[in-house]
């Protein structure tokens, strides 16, 4: 083998404006660089104690069961699904994008009775969709949304829905994946049962963990499972032991990635949380207003629409992925694709965390301004960033 | 919140000589705090495809489907038997320590019908053990080994073994989650389908990620499976379409700690394969000599002690607990207590990777020497140190 032909790591200078993963803080990077020590050290019992106090904090819950999970914001569906479904099990989705198709394929592996409500990719699910299902002969378990559909940049209302659920004895299953941190989650006020998230997106951490909190309820159903749970890894009956003062041994934590994980909650909280949901809202609205003023359309339905991930239609004649290089490769942005019905039809923006700044807002605007002439589309130069401009300064 | 109640982190100082992590060159904590790129950014996908080379010539093996799973060991563990295991499968299963007893249970949990191969803790499985059960009537689909059994320090041959399944036309999957990098681990040409280790224990990387690789039967067999993986986020015919040419997205790969994961693999390349495997044979022997010069027990069966990691029988009347806190508190040195059965019995000493040096060795057999006669346990001041010099002298 020739070694010598792996050269030193050296990954390109980019702005992430992409679905994630978002722009990480120099002060996350730095801690994930410290020293490895054991995952039962008691320096590291003091790390995990401490992200889990504020990763409650940001969840807005009281609940033990707080903390990350070993994998990715995935993994953080997988185990949020795995461990309330047993087969047979009725489950409600709200299947209006690829998140919301992926929990029904996650809640069938475990042998779920899936009911969808669906709506169009772009479009929330209504509170009377979800009770007309909930008011069936057949007894829900499980209600699943997604708050924030990264493929279409829908931002779905979650209280009314969340009573609805509670009335029905059914346990409320919310992916929070791209909106923690970004947008308001209040697990406990909402009656969200089940909550989880993703570090690679409002968070602002590299990914590689899966933020859950699980409320009284939902553990109590876990406990009454009639089956295992058929994922070892995820078993939170097992996970949890680790998790809280037993510290019994289950799998050798990611221990550089809970320190980034802690780091990026630190500076969330650093921030404020109203004060950061608000920063996302105005660098959104910037967007939004930026966007259409170059005559481009948004995806998701009006008065639904995420700050946080912008989904924007891909004018007629202009080619998706020419448009995407040419931000990578001239101006270092990265934006992006469609998913499923959506792909070669819309561009995804996100302004999340870190890279939620008015800086990289404008420069995306006007990179874009650049870049759409050249395949024949008209606009007005100037016009994205002084419309921009004009919602950032109120 | 009161936010400035959580302080800049500060991890101790510690030699990590326990069962993982090891310590990890700050080479690779470089690596890891390079700035995070998007997972599909062309920069990554070299990353990547360097990784998986990499990883192919550390496995010795040209398997295509050759990378690291998004998780920890554990995870690795889960998706060797969640993709290859239907319900009713005929799975058997080396069963002789803690890990061993885990892949019992994983299978289990996908419904297979599981045939446990037993030996005492801290022996070996006989490849006749292996024969007599292959040689029933019903087919068997798996045969599941662990090489270098954690809880006990065990080293398992694979060779024949792997030939004998061969013969039966079963699939071969071995643990390497503590050998490979430190013990020498031939995929191809000991006829090993499946085989999956962990990143913190000798290849000394933060601990997160699962390399895994799976030969081309092994393939055959997920792509005839009647049933659907019962993970999706483990499902390896979705998770190879990202790891492939298409790139398909399936979930947002952990970024930064695959740029870890290569530096680790170019650190571990360019010692060389069979210099690093010597390295780890020397100190082991070393250690073991020092042990024994010291009065202590070495628990594995003779002539299979693993070079990596080391069960070592605690003295009767030497507590435990107190001895770890000591090496801890007052020498910074992590070693690990014993599992299931052999809790309160051994103490588990890891020499693995970066943790396995002339200097740790010598540190750890001293502060033994400092703090057994305590407990009021005899041994001769200097004899460990002294046969361990002797063995590392030649």
């Amino acid at each position: 083998m020739d070694i010598d032909a792996y050269r030193d790591l050296d990954p390109p200078a980019r702005v992430l404006l992409g679905p994630g993963p978002s722009n990480v803080h120099p002060r996350v990077l730095r801690a994930m660089s410290m020293p490895s020590i054991g995952h039962l050290d008691p320096g590291f019992l003091k790390v995990m104690d401490e992200s889990m106090d504020l990763l409650r904090a940001l969840f807005k819950s009281a609940n033990t069961m707080t903390f990350p999970v070993s994998g990715t914001g995935s993994a953080g569906m997988e185990a949020a699904i795995v461990n309330f479904v047993e087969p047979g099990d009725r489950v409600i989705v709200g299947c209006n994008g690829l998140f919301g198709e992926r929990m029904i394929d996650v809640a069938q592996r475990c042998g779920a009775e899936v009911v969808p409500v669906s709506a169009e990719w772009g479009r929330v699910i209504e509170p009377e969709a979800v009770q007309t299902a909930l008011r069936s002969q057949a007894r829900t378990k499980l209600v699943c949304l997604v708050h924030a559909e990264t493929s279409t940049g829908a931002w779905q209302p979650l209280e009314e829905i969340g009573r609805l659920t509670r009335e029905h004895e059914a346990l409320f299953l919310v992916d929070a994946v791209t909106s923690l941190a970004g947008c308001d989650v209040q697990v406990d006020n909402w009656g969200i049962d089940i909550c989880y998230s993703g570090t690679q997106k409002c968070l602002s951490c590299p990914p590689g963990l899966a933020p859950i909190t699980v409320g009284e309820r939902a553990m109590r159903a876990l406990e009454a499972r009639k089956t295992k749970v058929q994922s070892w890894y995820l078993d939170l009956s097992l996970v949890r032991q680790y998790w809280s003062a037993g510290r019994f041994y289950h799998h050798t934590a990611p221990v550089n990635m809970i320190y980034a994980f802690r780091e990026a909650l630190r500076l969330i909280h650093e921030e404020g949380l109203e004060k950061r949901f608000a920063r996302h809202q105005l660098h959104g609205d910037a967007l939004h207003a930026g966007l259409e003023a170059l005559g481009l359309a948004l995806h998701a339905q009006d008065g639904h629409r995420l700050p946080v991930l912008t989904a924007v239609r891909i004018p007629e004649g202009v080619e998706d992925l020419k448009v995407r290089q040419a931000l990578l490769n001239e101006f270092g942005i990265e934006i992006g694709g469609g998913l499923g019905p959506l792909r070669g039809k819309v561009w995804r923006i996100g302004l999340m965390g870190h890279s939620s700044t008015r800086a990289n807002l404008v420069q995306l605007l006007t990179a874009l301004e650049a870049v759409l002439p050249r395949f024949g589309f008209k606009l007005e130069r100037g016009a994205g960033t002084a419309a921009a401009l004009a919602v950032l300064d109120g």
